[in-house]
């Protein structure tokens, strides 16, 4: 069994309007001192088996036009187990 | 600069259809043997100066009431610098 874990992030150019309104309550319940949220979407993906690179290669591709949207998101992908 | 990562996931008892739709999705596209998929959210949080023990007790508060709902969410939290 494998576990991947993918995590996507609004490109730095992007606004992110969701991370700024967190950023603005962290503040106001009391935690000083934040100078950027950003907020993203994470999978974490069980596989059957071993990841081998036929896999491995597919599932890179579809996390970069499935999991994300390319034109403004960027995603990494971490082999957990 | 202390730079933490808040990562949000729906408690596994809890059902999640946006995982499972990636799961059919992923399937449909090409790659085998996805087992399970879960979808949660990441925050990165960007603090000024030191992450003191204060200020680290307040995040793992707000990262419990404001960025997750305990209900139906855990989260974990990470200080990566």
């Amino acid at each position: 069994m494998a576990r991947v874990i993918v995590n996507v992030m609004l490109k730095p150019e992007i606004l992110d309007p969701q991370g700024r309104a967190v950023q603005g309550a962290l503040g106001r319940l009391g935690l000083t001192g934040v100078t950027d949220v950003r907020q993203g979407k994470q999978f974490v993906i069980d596989l059957a088996g071993e990841l081998d690179a036929d896999r491995s290669a597919t599932l890179e591709k579809l996390a970069g036009e499935l999991l994300s949207n390319p034109v403004i998101e960027d995603f990494n992908l971490t082999v957990v187990e």
